[in-house]
Parts: structure tokens; sequence; C-alpha cells
């Protein structure tokens, strides 16, 4: 008897979902919107109906589901209670499994979305094979998932593995979005490598074509490839940064690789090329062997991820 | 019927053995020497018959004794495999437990001393109650060892909670023991607090008792307690590199508590003054409510961590 399980990836526009053969491949994926008028008190039942649906389409009998994953966009604790809510949504503190399972009767387990995405890269993505991962992902900001001895790290307040927040820099004057200076996320994020390119280009005349139009960390890292010795310079700045950064994050939760995501990380392998070499020269000797890959999963991360909480 | 555990710390002079009940009470320690002879092949059997010989003077028949944990001065892998050998003792690589069960037919668990001793802080000692830990042993270096959702951080080659060589200062010209510039066991262990301190002197010539007798970590605090200026500056100083640095590793492992001990910790609670804040200025806002606290158990953090491997 083949057997199954969904992950729901729930986010502030749409839900993600994806139904999994239990040797984690995907046979199914789609979107429904997020409904998050009244607090967001749809969400669930609009996601228990959907994939009610689903079984029914494709016959598969509830003893066939194995269970339900969910990623929500807030901390969640080890029983799968939304401890602080869930802002984008409207979501007050409550229990997902409890209320999933009102619906659909079979184990469901949630985490944060971002700790289901690291996991997702774990169970069948850029770290497939391994047991302590960090995954890092350079989107507008810099966050991460950490997964030790083959589970989510989630910490004390489900703060475990923001590393954007690390204090990398003394002599920053801009405040991060947190409020203090000098943080990972303000070099190491698509928004940190504009800030770098354009105090690069501040600091002198020297020819570059970032000096026409507008900058991102797309147009940084294409100049990289073009050879442009400026966009270069940048580089090399945002890899002294996150470099020195993950040598930290080395030093404390010892990974056997990294896993780079987020839109950043679309520039590809020559992202890796200047954070790698930093990252050696920083870290602890027991740690160096850390490998780097990037992220394989894309946006599905969180489904999988999800549906990796039941199956993985 | 009573049960019982063993906890064995393995160290290169003398391995330290206790008796626990189940309740996590010592029961009664000793120490036998540590035969470095032949490889210290003779350690576990000489283990062996001395907790032997304690069952027959307690009269405890193996039936009550659920196990024995043992803390070994090396890396360990989750099977209690020593994965690199130990050289302080001889050690060649072996699996702790499967030697050990060959005398003493009992369940068998072994890691890595460091996180044994932090264990033994989160079952009895300055972390008691809590699930994320830090521990922080501020001696001759910086060692750690971090415990997540209850269990041990072992990391993929042992070196997890391995903190004191996250890099910290740019602008260090000496070479830390690992041959790194700016490690935080260079300003944070009791050898790095007397190099602040020889530093801070040969700044100016403002009067201190510091200037004369020999320098050490105690004499530093002391002085701070004496409202000596230029050792409170020291000690600023010292706080400014530590906080800072257990603020980066909040922002991984997020964790409810950090338990400082070492020999440097002796100082007390103004110890915690000097980092506290600095912690507070430094780490992530939903971090910052990390307790600090000092370790309670001194050399015995290591027994009680082992036995709590079979019994917390």
């Amino acid at each position: 008897m083949s057997k199954y399980a969904f992950g729901v990836d729930v986010g502030g526009t749409t839900v993600k979902i994806g139904l999994f053969s239990e040797e984690g491949v995907v046979l199914d994926k789609w979107e429904i919107p997020t409904d998050k008028s009244n607090c967001g008190e749809n969400v669930i039942p609009d996601v228990a109906k959907s994939l009610l649906a689903k079984m029914e389409e494709k016959n598969i009998p509830v003893e066939e589901l194995r269970g339900i994953g969910v990623g929500a966009p807030g901390a969640v604790d080890d029983n799968g209670t939304l401890v602080g809510g869930a802002v984008n949504i409207g979501w007050k503190v409550f229990n997902i499994p409890q209320v999933m399972q009102k619906y659909i009767n079979v184990p469901v387990k949630a985490n944060n979305d971002a700790n289901v995405a690291a996991f997702g890269e774990l169970w069948q993505g850029g770290g497939k094979g391994c047991n302590n991962m960090v995954a890092v992902t350079l989107g507008t900001g810099v966050g991460g998932g950490i997964i030790v001895g083959g589970k989510i790290l989630c910490g004390a307040t489900g703060a475990g593995g923001e590393i954007g927040h690390i204090h990398i820099e003394d002599n920053e004057t801009e405040e991060c979005g947190c409020h203090n200076k000098g943080c990972l996320e303000q070099y190491a994020s698509a928004t940190g490598i504009v800030r770098l390119a354009k105090r690069r280009l501040a600091e002198d005349d020297a020819a570059s074509v970032l000096r026409t139009g507008e900058i991102s960390a797309k147009t940084v890292f294409d100049a990289v490839k073009a050879g442009d010795p400026v966009a270069i310079q940048i580089a090399e700045r945002f890899g002294e940064y996150l470099g020195k950064g993950l040598a930290a994050v080395a030093g404390v939760v010892n990974p056997e690789i990294f896993v780079i995501g987020g839109g950043v990380s679309k520039a590809g392998e020559i992202l890796i090329s200047y954070v790698e070499p930093v990252f050696q020269k920083y870290a602890f000797e027991q740690c160096r062997g850390a490998k780097f890959a990037l992220a394989k999963l894309g946006n599905d991360a969180g489904i999988y991820g999800a549906a990796g909480l039941i199956l993985g």
C-alpha cells in the first residue's frame, strides 16, 4: 500500500501545497490564496478542504496518508503551537496540529517556515545526505535555518538560526531593521549588497558598468562575471562579511555543509567563490571541513521540508 | 528497587568517578590514576574494575545499574566512538561503549568531556530546568558546550560549541594557539585577561594595584572589586569581547541561558555584570532574553554530566 504526505507552506499571499510519496517525490503541487480576513481563521479550514479534495481526486483514503507537515510564518514550539502568532496573516497564538486535526485526523507537525525550508534542503535538496547543516537565505534580509543531528534547531524562543543579526562590523553608522548597527544582514542581503555597491562607487570615480542604471545584487554579480573590477571589489567585501559571519556560525554549531539559497544565490557558484576562502581563513581548524553548496529546491523548499517533517 | 548509574570523567592525570542515584544525587565519588602506558589501553579495564569493586562494596547487583556514562578528552560521535583518539591519554580511535561492555554489560554512553560537563550543568547545575543552554568555560582557554532541546550538540566533527575560536577582533597582531588572529579566547580566557591587562597598563602610567606583583585573572577581578579604575577598564574590555561573542552565539542557537564556568568564573557575579549589558546591546532582539548564571558543579560537572547521559 502506497503512503503519502502533504507538505503545506503557509505564506502571506498564497499557501503552497505539495503531495509527496513516501520516497520524497513530489507527485502534485498547487497553491491556494491565503484568506487573511478575520485574523486568518479560514486559512487552516481552506487548506484542509483543498487537501481532502486532492485525496478524493487521487483516490487516497485517509489510511494511506502518513500525515501533514505545515510551515508557518512565525515561531513555533515543539508541540506545534504558534507561540507569538503570525502578524502577516493575522494569526493569533494557536496549536496548528490541533486545529488541522479537527478536519483531517492524521499526524500533523508544524514548524517555522524558514526552518522548514532548511529541512527541505536537507531532506531532498542541496544538503541531502547530511545531518548537520546551516541553511543561509540571502534575500531582502539574511535568514537561516539550522539542522543538528537531523533535527531542526528551534532555540528557546524560535529564533535559532537567525544569523542575519550577528554583529559583524563595529564601524557601521546606519541602523539595521532590528535597530542594531553592523548586522551581517546589512552587508550580505540583496539590499546589503546594494549598500556595499553604492558605498564603493562613492569612494572614487573608477569606471564601472554599475555607474549606469539601477544597482541590484543581480547587476553586481553580472558585472563580476563580466570582469568589472569595481564589482569584483564589491563582491570581495560581501564575501569578507559573509565568510567571517559563517566562520562564527561554524564555531558554534560545526555543520557539515552550508546551503546558500534566496534570491542572491541565483548568482550561482561564483558567489561561493567569494565566501568560501574567507570562511576558510577565519574558521576554527576543526570546523573548516564544512562544504558549501547552493540550495536546489527554490520556492519549493517549504513544501518539501513540511512533508519531510512527516516522512524525513 | 533502587537504581543507580556511574558517571566517569576521564582526564589526563586522573579518572573521576561518581555513583549516582536515579534522582541525580551523588552517593559517592572517588578518583583513580589514569594509566597512560601502552596507549592508555588499561584505562577502561581499570575503570571497570573500580566500578565492580564499588558495586560489591555497596551491594549493588548489575540489575540495579541503569548504565555508565563516560566523558572522554576527545571528539566522540553519536555511537560513542572516539573519532580522533585522545592525544593526552594516548587513546587511538575506538568505541568506548563496546570496550566497557566487555567488563560490565549495561548501557554505556560516551561523549566529549566538555560537552558532558555542559550537560552536567544542565542536569543538576547552573542550567537546571532549561532545555537550551550554552556552557562557557573560561579557563586557560575558552571552551564551550551547547545543549539544544535537552541534547548535546556535537556537530559534524565533534567541534560543536568550540566558541573560543570565534573571530572577534580584526586588529589583533598576535596569533592564537589555533594560528588564527583575533579569537575570542585571546581576550576572554584567563591568559586573555592577563594580555588585556598588560596592554592596558602599557598604555599610560595611571596608578593601579596591578602594577605590583604578578597579574592573573584573579588579581584583575580582585582589583575590580576594590574599585581600581584601571582594573575596571580591563574588565570592561573583557566584557566587551565576551558579550559581543556570546551575542553572536545567541544569534545562532538562541539559548535560554548561558552558564559561565571555569577558573575565571570564580570572580563571581561581578564577572557577569561586565558581560551581560554588552550582550544585551549586541544580541538580536528575540535572543536577548537569555539569562546568565554561574556554573555550580565545579570539577564535578563531568561526573554529573556523564551520569546524566544515562539518567537525564
